[in-house]
């Protein structure tokens, strides 16, 4: 018998938003959505959290930055454990743009992008509407 | 001096579409991202692979539920170590929609949710394009 299968479902709770902005301010990697014209993509990106915007980092020939001059988007983090079959999700929705130098954020507190290449284009992503899920194991 | 600042950009690898079945048949959670009437939504979600679909399971009266009926949609997994900086994603893109009785999995091989409440609604997304990439760190 399978561990998913003698053990009870998992009880879903909403997080406060607080809760969802702690979280959020604790990672580095996260998963931006956007639509481009057959439909929706979701790609992980370096972040940070500024205020209670997300920046995240790209290069400018890429296709987040095609697609998120300005534009509606999403922004997703979660952590889950196979073991014990529970997790927690935070959803940021609202509009992406490119940030200018008048609303950059210090270069301390820039996201910092892993990966190699020109890297050099933040884009703020603002949480009109924060929500996020824990699921608790049984 | 922070690690990030003294380690060397980590290098992006193309994965094979072998690469991504192989890590999306390993797995039990991604995230599905569809549009909604405001813009784009990505989800956690419980799943299994089935021959190169992914099936994923909800509750009938769900967003998902609501979204997905036969719609686009893109389905993501990925995984990140901030030790190193490196990790890797895959993404599948191509259009969702409702199971019927006709192709539904064996009950052996269906996902299942973790979470509590009437989840036997079954969406599968085909997987016409699927890319993945890996970030070696350095």
């Amino acid at each position: 018998m399978k561990l998913s299968e003698y053990w009870f479902p998992g009880r879903l709770r909403d997080l406060t938003r607080a809760e969802c902005i702690d979280l959020l301010a604790e990672r580095h990697v996260g998963r931006v959505a956007y639509c481009d014209e057959t439909g929706p993509v979701v790609l992980p990106v370096n972040y940070v959290l500024d205020g209670d915007d997300v920046v995240i980092v790209t290069s400018p020939d890429s296709a987040l930055a095609l697609h998120l001059r300005s534009a509606a988007a999403s922004f997703e983090i979660d952590e889950y454990d196979d073991y014990t079959l529970s997790g927690w999700s935070v959803l940021v929705r609202d509009s992406a743009r490119y940030m200018g130098c008048e609303d950059m954020p210090l270069p301390s507190t820039r996201p910092h992008a892993w990966a190699e290449g020109q890297r050099n284009l933040y884009i703020r992503i603002t949480t009109k509407e924060i929500t996020g899920r824990r699921l608790l194991g049984s």
